[in-house]
């Protein structure tokens, strides 16, 4: 038995589609009664074809265009924190999901509804689990399960860039560094070796480590590399006999995976490291013909992203591809989390000059 | 209502009398009934006054002697580990508290059986708790409720020694050093300030510092100084605003309380050093006569004590103490815990030859 579909009216603007999206929860694993809704308006409008892929949903124009653009944005949110229903404080909408990225949906839902006749072929990608653990992620399903569906010359990201175009993204690597030395009572330490003090070296070379600047595509990418976790000890006393340093490395998109595992195993000579959680980078190809349009349409200053996106999904399907959405990524996450319902209506009138 | 007492036989050999009482549970916290046993026994002798505290049992002569002498062991044990009822292989009396330490107590409760005419006053002192925490201590109990109970010129404590006699003790000082920082998204870092890298400073001077060996009374003591944990992070992805790390500095007994504390905040200089844990150390006193005439009687080259024991307690009331007894210190707290059967009649006759 399955639940009566709840349907999406796409003739709201977008602030009002926004508000409907996020009283329509869809924490991350719960997914399925918004993508049946988005699944069914997508199916009654007869310009798009329909895909769907576990709680991911495809659209797609065939108009025989000499370009695609890829239109991509979650359906999930981070578990609801006693803001949904969502409520309006002059032009400001509030409640989860409507930074991060109910108001990216409704924009992307509402291009699908009204342009019918693009001047280039669209796909809309609608995906789950964005928000939690990367083996989940609806995008990287449907990467590895319909790579064809995602075909395109350029793919815009809607998540939130504060309405400014975001390119590429930072790669990331996490390696965990093990010291170990031989146990013994605190009471008679030289018959151990301590390895918590052999992280000494370690640590200082963190601590001196100076961070590359990188300019490319006319974006400048920052690097760092730190320790995010250390652990180590056996109680208080007792000589350690072992010690993990948990190092993040993020890392402009002008080094490959492998580059930049080279360039951590160099910076920690001498040390194990073992590679725990590796993320490819994403170059911002700003200089494709579609991007560069895709630029002049929106306007503004396009700057680095520096977290990791789903944009290197894209990059690694041979798609270039930049973050562009209408909410606030400082926000995301926040119990206050809300959008500007002005900066919503913007993207979408920008998008369709693109597109149109 | 209270169980009827067990009768403890004093007439048994010492390693017989080891092997009752090991068969007679006594966890910390659990010492009652052994307690009880050991109190009714002592009663039995017309030649000594015993009192009691709680759990503890204090039995002296009152003979007006020169000189008192205190032989004092702790009746619990650590928890038993299918090692209980005891067996015998050999010279070998195996199970739970065989080394640490019932095979002292057998010895003091057949020393107080026996010496009935002891050449020096004699104060046998049993108490509970000794294995966990320091503020449950029954001696520390006794120190702070009856210190009248444990005056004396000098005292033994009969923890496992190997039968060597263990001078004094190091003093402990556990602290803990924070360091702090600015949480910030790790692909941002430099928003951030990095507490974990903070921690270099620290770990290199503790992976430097030199520890000294000093002699005190011809015992050769080791100090030494180590970090035992570590710990600091928040997330894989999050610039870490916290990182502690806890030291335990073991200090030879020339040291004070306080002097050792102003060593350690000058090591540590630049940074903030919060005092978790103070043990005093205690000097090994054995140019005392009684100890003198101790050493000669029950022969063997005298060591230096360094893990921290009850022989700081006495030191503290101004009575000196060392460490000798029966049991093997290295077997403490195993599962194949044993003692020498040999070793235990040889420690009764050299302490009933001192005293006699």
């Amino acid at each position: 038995m399955s639940s009566p579909i709840t349907p999406l009216d796409l003739t709201l603007d977008g602030g009002a589609l926004t508000a409907r999206l996020v009283d329509f929860p869809s924490v991350s694993g719960d997914e399925k009664a918004l993508a049946d809704a988005v699944e069914a308006a997508l199916r009654a409008l007869p310009h798009l074809t329909v895909d769907r892929h576990g709680n991911n949903v495809v659209a797609r124009t065939n108009l025989g265009r000499s370009e695609r653009v890829v239109l991509a944005g979650h359906l999930d949110t981070v578990p609801i924190a006693d803001n949904v229903p969502s409520w309006v404080e002059g032009d400001l909408l509030y409640g989860c999901g409507t930074s991060d990225m109910k108001s990216g949906v409704a924009v992307q839902l509402r291009l699908a509804a009204t342009l019918t006749e693009p001047n280039r072929d669209l796909t809309f990608v609608f995906y789950d689990c964005e928000e939690v653990e990367a083996a989940r992620n609806g995008l990287g399903v449907l990467v590895r399960t319909h790579p064809d569906w995602l075909a395109a010359d350029f793919a815009v990201l809607m998540e939130p860039s504060g309405a400014v175009v975001e390119g590429g993204c930072q790669g990331s690597l996490r390696a965990d560094i093990l010291l170990t030395g031989t146990r013994a009572h605190a009471a008679r330490s030289w018959l151990g070796d301590n390895a918590i003090h052999k992280a000494a070296e370690v640590l200082r070379r963190l601590a001196e480590y100076q961070p590359r600047r990188v300019a490319i595509d006319g974006l400048e990418y920052r690097e760092g590399l730190n320790a995010t976790r250390i652990d180590g000890g056996v109680a208080g006393n007792v000589i350690p006999d072992e010690c993990r340093v948990h190092v993040n490395f993020r890392y402009a998109p002008d080094r490959s995976v492998e580059e930049a595992e080279a360039h951590l195993r160099s910076v920690f000579e001498g040390f194990e490291l073992d590679l725990v959680d590796v993320s490819p980078a994403a170059l911002p190809g700003l200089g494709q013909p579609a991007a560069r349009d895709f630029l002049a349409a929106v306007g503004g200053e396009p700057r680095a992203k520096f977290g990791w996106t789903d944009v290197a999904r894209f990059s690694a399907l041979g798609v270039p591809a930049v973050n562009y959405g209408p909410g606030d990524p400082n926000l995301a996450h926040k119990r206050d989390e809300h959008c500007s319902l002005s900066a919503i209506a913007e993207t979408e009138e920008r998008l369709r000059a693109w597109l149109s």
